[in-house]
Formats: structure tokens, C-alpha cells, sequence
């Protein structure tokens, strides 16, 4: 079977997907390549979407991405084409990466690493995860993986969701995203792992900031949930014990961003969602919905 | 109850001592303020021991620390002195810095956080500690800590204590120390908690790294326990794919040393054990022995 790859995909999908058996792969470098190919192809593996990915033969697309609000997903449904997502092949490493950059907060490694700079030891004492509260931005599948890891740390956890009444999990209180200041009342560091939609752009700005008072704020879902200048203004003027930040409202990050050089930002560069186990994940996923496209076994994940 | 308190202590053990209900704290400025309030003292709270802190009144040595190899023991026994531990103490806080320290080289907030001296954005593939084996030496009560952590985020673990017939606990391999080495060929990740004693002095060396190979090592033990040429050169010539460390041979870690500048090495100024909850902790121990010195009640952590 041939497989259109679009272009910009994370390292390892190609030669994960490569080996999935029955797969011929075909590598792309442009758009232009992905529309030519797809003409005589049923399988479009992409993160992104362009009008132009529109062919009569295509059959299914295989989402690289977790969130599908990039399709044209009622368009699909009257073409038939079947759409799956990628959900699941991102929890493990963001949630990881999300402790990486708090525990990174609470036990002074960014502050520290800064003092190697300068050789300067400064002894710092650091803060307990254990017993505090942790709320969640977004309880997913991605959410639920990190208010796991906190629950099994010994964290109390709280959160936001669509819609909170379909929401099972560890977190023992669940708000809907109208009520995401509660989250910042009562939690004593919150992570946000919430993606760019129309509904999320800046949830997060100065009075949730107020409202967490002296905690941490952790974000490795998208930078435009966050209302940046409020998140500076919270660090140099308000309360804000610090930031661990993977996402930035503009990417790369600005040079002249106070971020870089202030003493309570720990950063990374939209890395949170990198890892070696992304190929093989996601081939899995695809093994399973090329035998379904074959009418051989269930789709995982399908969309419609 | 006069109780007297050894100068040197962590920050917020006093407050937390003299909350305790019955306590007239005395506080000390120097061994001989120790020595000389002891005459008429049958309490002292301390991390360390000199030989003139013998008194005719002492009946009890509450511990600052979980270890108590610094005691006379056997005279404490013989005197009829009572020794307890502040065993318990350090373990959220040390285990929680340990995964700090290894998240950081593992999702790159390390050497992410060298880069923001030149606001360099730079992403690089993290990896995922889930799935992978941890090695823990010194499975005592912090060891533990860590291994129910590890095991609760979907790791394996595997690790070395003194007597390993008398472990119980989510290790699935438990080795003596003179078999350290089987740790570091089958851990992806080796985290040492080992104390200074006499037979922990350089346990790990060149052997152990060479076993190790492209793994990571994290020390919030001891630095006493690790070949600290062996580390360097395993970090320059060899092929450890990352430290993180609290703990050196010489602290403060001079400025002339490499591990200052390692790209791979992630560090912090000996602060594992430091944490607000220290006190209270501690407090509450020290309450129950105090009951107990009355009859009334268990001691807890009592070695002799």
C-alpha cells in the first residue's frame, strides 16, 4: 500500500513507518509533492492540513497531531474519508517533560544551572511536590497522563475539561474551562497543556496569575493559551514563585525576551513532545488502522 | 524539658523544636555552648558528635540525621543513653531532587537552561524514563522513596542494599554491595544515595560507568561514594550520556573543575535534603520520643 508522508513530521516517523509491513512509503520535501502523490494514493500521513490535499482516491489520513481541529473534519465525513488521530503518542514524554520543568522550579535546577555560568555555589532550599496541589489545564489524554504522575506522587489534583461530566480520572475536582480561575485558586502549581484553539487563546492572563498567587505555572501545551506580558508582569512584579515554560506565544522565542534572562523562568524549546518512542507509537496506531482500512480489525482513534 | 540544639542545623528545625509542646529550647553558638549547657541538660538534638558532648544528666541523643555511623554507639548502649534517628526525614524532598536532576538530563532542561545565557533556542530530542530500568544504591528509607516513584511512572527498578535479605519493597532485584556492578550493566539509570561510610568510598569508578554505557548517573547521596576522575573522564572520553549531581568530592565543588562546564552534567549545590518540611518532620519524631523518654509511648527510630 502507498503512503503519502507529509513533509514536517517529528524524527522517526519515516523509518517507524517504513517498517510497518505492506507499507510503501513515499517521502515528501513539499506540499506540492504531497498533492502530486496523493492523486494516485489512498493513505495521507500528515500533522497539517492544505485544501490541496483533496484527491478521488484518498481513503484515510493518519493525523501525526493528537488535536484534529486543523481538518475540514465535516468535509471528510461527506467524502468518506475516514480520519484518525495520533492520541496517546504524546502522553508519556510531555508528562514527564511537564515534572521535568516544575521539579526544575520547586528543587532550584534552573536557578542553579544559571550559577554554573559563574561557578557561583549558592545553596538554595528547594520545595515538596508531596501533600501540595497540582492543577491541570486540559484533562486529555495527555492531562491525565501528567494528574497520574502527580497523584502517584502524592499530589491532590484538580483540572479543567470540555466537558466535565464525560471526564474519569485521578483528579478528585473537575471545572469547566468558563471556571479555569477556580483551578488557579486553589492549586498551588498549575499546568497547562492546552492547545491552540479559538476557545483557549489566552485563558490563562493577569487575574489567574493573581488568583494562584505564590505558585508554580507550567505550560507545555501552546503558547497563545497565555497572556504573556501578564505572565511577565506576575514574575517581576507579582507573586509568581515561577514559570516552566516549553511554548511562547511567538517561536523561536524573541531575543529580547525578559524570559531568557529571568531567574524564575526555567525553559525549553517546544521539546516536550519529542521522543524517540514517537515513531514506533504512532506506527503502531497506523499498523492497527491500515488492517482496518483493509476491513481487518477495529480503527484506533478514528474521528470520523 | 531543657533541650539543647547543636549550632549546626538545618533551617527551621529550631522554630519547628521549640512549637513542641513541653520544650524549653536552648539554641547553641559553638560546640562549647553545647558542651557547657549539656552539665544540666538530659536532651540533645544534634547532626553531629564530639566526645566532650558526654554529660553525667544526657539520657537521650535525638539524630538530626538518618544516618548515625558519627555515634558511639556502643558507649551510647553501654551509658544507657538513648539514640534516635531522624530516619524518614529526608526522603520526599531527596527523592523528588533525584528525578529533578535526572529529568533534567533526560528532557534537556540542563543544557536548555546553558543556552538561555545566549538566548540560544535550540531543540533537542528528549528521552522517556517510562518503560526504562532505574538502579538504586542504597535501598534504605530515601532509597525506597525514589524506587516507589521510579515504579510508579512505569519504571522498572532493580538496586543494591547492605543486607538484601531483609528488603521488602517494589525493587525486582536486590543486590549485596559487592555486586554494585550488576546495577550499573542492567539499569538505563543509576541513582546513588549512598552514605560516607568506610565502604562506600569510591564504590562507583571507571568499572561501573563502563558498565553503565550510554546510561545516566545521579548522586544525591554522598560525593565520597564516586570516583570523581572515573565520572569526568566517563562524562569526556566515555560514553555517559549524562550526571546529575548534588554531591562532589569536594564541596563547595572547586571552581577549576570541569563538571562546573560539562554540557551533560546537571547540578546543584548539595540542597537534596533541604526543605521547609525538614523542621516539622522532624518535630514530629522528636515529639514521640519526648513522650516516650516519659513512658509514655513508643520510641520511634530508636537505634540504641
Amino acid at each position: 500500500m502507498k503512503v503519502v508522508l507529509h513533509h514536517r513530521h517529528p524524527r522517526g516517523v519515516d523509518d517507524a513507518l517504513e517498517q510497518v509491513p505492506g507499507v510503501r512509503l513515499i517521502r515528501t520535501t513539499s506540499d506540492d509533492e504531497v498533492q502530486e502523490n496523493l492523486q494516485h494514493s489512498e493513505v495521507l500521513v500528515t500533522f497539517r492540513w492544505n485544501e490541496r490535499f483533496r484527491s478521488p482516491t484518498l481513503r484515510w489520513i493518519q493525523s501525526i497531531s493528537a488535536g484534529v481541529d486543523q481538518f475540514p473534519i465535516d468535509e471528510l465525513r461527506e467524502s468518506g474519508v475516514v480520519l484518525t488521530s495520533a492520541r496517546g503518542v504524546h502522553g508519556p514524554q510531555v508528562a514527564e517533560h511537564a515534572f521535568a520543568l516544575l521539579l526544575a522550579l520547586t528543587r532550584g535546577i534552573g536557578v542553579s544551572m544559571r550559577d554554573t555560568a559563574t561557578a557561583t555555589w549558592q545553596p538554595r532550599t528547594g520545595e515538596e511536590l508531596a501533600g501540595k496541589t497540582m492543577g491541570v489545564l486540559g484533562l486529555g489524554t495527555i492531562g491525565e497522563e501528567i494528574a497520574r504522575r502527580a497523584s502517584a506522587w502524592g499530589m491532590k489534583v484538580i483540572g479543567t475539561k470540555r466537558d466535565p461530566g464525560s471526564y474519569s480520572g485521578v483528579a478528585r475536582a473537575v471545572y469547566p474551562p468558563g471556571e479555569t480561575i477556580e483551578v488557579f485558586r486553589s492549586a498551588d502549581c498549575v499546568v497547562s497543556v492546552l492547545p491552540d484553539t479559538p476557545e483557549t487563546r489566552r485563558v490563562v492572563g493577569a487575574a489567574e496569575f493573581e488568583a494562584l498567587g505564590d505558585g508554580w505555572f507550567v505550560n507545555v501545551g501552546r503558547g497563545s493559551a497565555v497572556d504573556e506580558q501578564a505572565l511577565i508582569a506576575a514574575l517581576e512584579k507579582g507573586s509568581l514563585r515561577g514559570a516552566g515554560l516549553d511554548v511562547f506565544e511567538e517561536e523561536p522565542l524573541p531575543e529580547s525576551s525578559p524570559l531568557w534572562r529571568h531567574p524564575r523562568v526555567v525553559m525549553t524549546p517546544h521539546t516536550a513532545g519529542l521522543s524517540p518512542e514517537y515513531g514506533p507509537r504512532l506506527a503502531r496506531i497506523f499498523e492497527a488502522n491500515l488492517a482496518a482500512l483493509d476491513g481487518d480489525g477495529m480503527w484506533v482513534n478514528r474521528i470520523v
